[in-house]
């Protein structure tokens, strides 16, 4: 078997920790397998090098951003391979150069375009474990380029994809995907098996354990993920193209606190002016997520919608801006609100999910505010001190027995 | 013209020497020259990295511990390029890859074989400050290897033949070389021009501005040496084949406190003995330097030799195992001693500069104990309360009006 393991920069933080996931790779070289590591910085080396880099220059060239920030994996991957050495166990690292691992050019957010898979094969094929810097990669002028945010995820990924590996484990703080955050549900449960269209409604949705990008990767590449705890051996959770057939209606609750509520008030009714407000926000890279267009009085209307809460002034701001322009009498901003949503591939050829949801939510007295859906994932907004009984109520209502 | 420039990883240590260098960069570059920078690992990086190695495997694989000391140059070049940038100076950092810096495949001591320029010189001609990282190259594995002690000089000096640069300037903490140390000798002064072999013998000799490797490599190219201030504007010392015509007898005089001496006595006087003693030292990589033999008693003879301290027990230990084998006697081992050499390439035309020096010594009671010569050197062995007073009065009988 081939394994791609990747293991995040705080579970390399310290001695005592790189020697943890130092023990976990030997035990799988041991069994036979072949072994492909993927390591991020460790602990805060990526913000101790943007501090550094700030400085210097707080508008820092991206390309010498990229140069000072590969440095965080290779430090990684090398001291790994020291510890496995002084274990007895053969290990090699490579960075991104001599992997070598190709992406687009553009820095600080490059996009992997092809992974050459002859040094890693044939490193594997000396039964040497192969530890590869995450997060970096180089384009075509032979420049370092970075990932972006869950970098290192899609390295792994990549790189199972490409030596077509047997198995890619994501290693986390938490011992998988669960039915809702189990800060705030105790009665959340692991989920064992999920597809990638629900992890990836869960993701975006505030589940922080897959980034985006590395789940889309691997739905494209049909590599079937594992994640789990890099603290104990407790079995995780596997997303992969279509779960078990036993799997649930709903797979699980995500919450995001981090949503605004703009609403613009007294808008002319006249074809053309929601265009109008959504392209202005577009241009300006603001994305809008929930929307809501309603009749009001005087052949008005009012449109609410949410945008995350870091791009909320911003928004004002342009509105208020082209206040005349949108025929807008009133602007409101809200950031008491929270997004509750229930995603599940179950949904689709299920009748009744939305209605048993709003029947839970109405049950402990919580007010819907706005409500969007897709294919496998329905989301309200509520105020955001109904949270954590809107969450148990949902969650009582689908995911427990 | 085209300039390398070299700096060291004190110039880099934090972020006003950074820029410090930064403006000297940038006054080269607004002459209108075409600048390449190599960089050293900023101020303690190095030794911090060596620890973080030595906690996690003591006998870590070379490999691997090159892997890991190279990211210190790497941040050096990238926050480099990023100060030239917000001072509005185009610059862009290249590593050992970027280069392509070829090396031979001995890590932790490998040595150049071959530098492309197409790179670098692409980016001169796109007039842009290019940033090299110094003490790395890549081997024919594509593996990352470093150049040892001096690394970062030898990078400049090879970078300056390759792009067969008008210039290749050496930045230190001091002026130049000096006639000796200023700290000792206080009419010590600096030299203006100073040949490739003259230098080559200063340094071995404990004068520490250049490593020999730079200064052998720049003999070979004919690449001519500027070691200067990185603090102030001083013209700072040649280094060429020839050094001007109105060259002193002698250049300088340089002292090595760091010599052991080692008798070994009571030998059988016959032949091949000392064939014996100095294979055994050399199989186990003991460097000899200064060797006198002498005739005993009783048909038997006696031999002291020096070597650096650091190698000193165990060349004793060695000469113990093989008492029997070798005939010895008896074994004596004194670090109370140092070297004090004169050195210049005028010696080779010019009778009577051994005695001149012996009677300068004789002049302030120094006992000389062992005497070693080269075409352009003159070594004697003393006791090590001597040096002050013997230094002062070797550099007064040659060094000043």
């Amino acid at each position: 078997m081939l394994i791609v393991k990747k293991f995040g920069g705080s579970s390399v933080a310290n001695k005592e920790r790189i020697f943890n996931v130092a023990n976990r790779i030997a035990d799988e070289y041991k069994k036979g397998n072949q072994v492909v590591v993927v390591l991020s910085a460790m602990g805060d080396t990526t913000d101790e090098l943007l501090e550094k880099a700030y400085e210097i220059n707080p508008d820092a060239p991206k390309r010498e951003m990229d140069m000072l920030l590969a440095c965080g994996e290779q430090t990684s991957v090398a001291l790994m391979a020291m510890a496995l050495s002084s274990m007895g166990i053969p290990a090699i690292s490579l960075n991104a150069f001599q992997v070598a691992m190709h992406t687009s050019s553009k820095y600080s957010n490059a996009r992997f375009k092809r992974i050459d898979t002859e040094r890693i094969n044939n490193e594997l094929e000396a039964r040497k474990v192969v530890i590869v810097t995450g997060f970096q990669g180089i384009n075509k002028y032979d420049d370092l380029t970075t990932l972006g945010r869950g970098g290192s995820d899609t390295t792994a990924v990549a790189l199972a994809a490409a030596l077509r590996a047997d198995a890619c484990e994501i290693y986390t703080d938490v011992e998988g995907v669960y039915t809702a955050d189990p800060r705030v549900v105790p009665k959340a449960h692991k989920i064992k098996e999920i597809s990638y269209d629900e992890m990836l409604e869960l993701a975006t949705l505030g589940a922080k354990v897959l980034h985006n990008r590395s789940v889309e990767l691997a739905k494209k590449y049909g590599v079937d993920l594992i994640v789990r705890s890099s603290l104990n051996n407790a079995e995780g959770t596997t997303v992969k193209e279509v779960a078990s057939v036993e799997s649930m209606l709903v797979s699980g609750v995500a919450v995001d606190k981090d949503a605004a509520r703009i609403a613009i008030i007294g808008l002319k009714n006249e074809p053309g002016i929601a265009f109008k407000v959504f392209d202005l926000l577009a241009k300006h890279n603001i994305n809008v997520d929930v929307i809501l267009q309603s009749i009001g009085r005087d052949d008005t209307k009012d449109i609410s919608f949410t945008v995350d809460q870091t791009q909320a002034k911003e928004a004002v701001a342009l509105l208020k801006e082209n206040k005349e322009r949108l025929t807008i009498q009133k602007i409101e901003e809200d950031e008491t609100v929270a997004k509750l949503s229930i995603v599940g591939a179950g949904m689709q050829s299920n009748a009744g999910v939305a209605a048993k949801m709003f029947e839970a939510l109405y049950g402990v007295g919580v007010n819907i505010r706005m409500i969007a859906t897709s294919e496998i994932r329905i989301t309200v907004l509520i105020d955001i001190e109904n949270v954590e009984v809107a969450m148990k109520a949902v969650h009582a209502a689908f995911l427990e027995d």
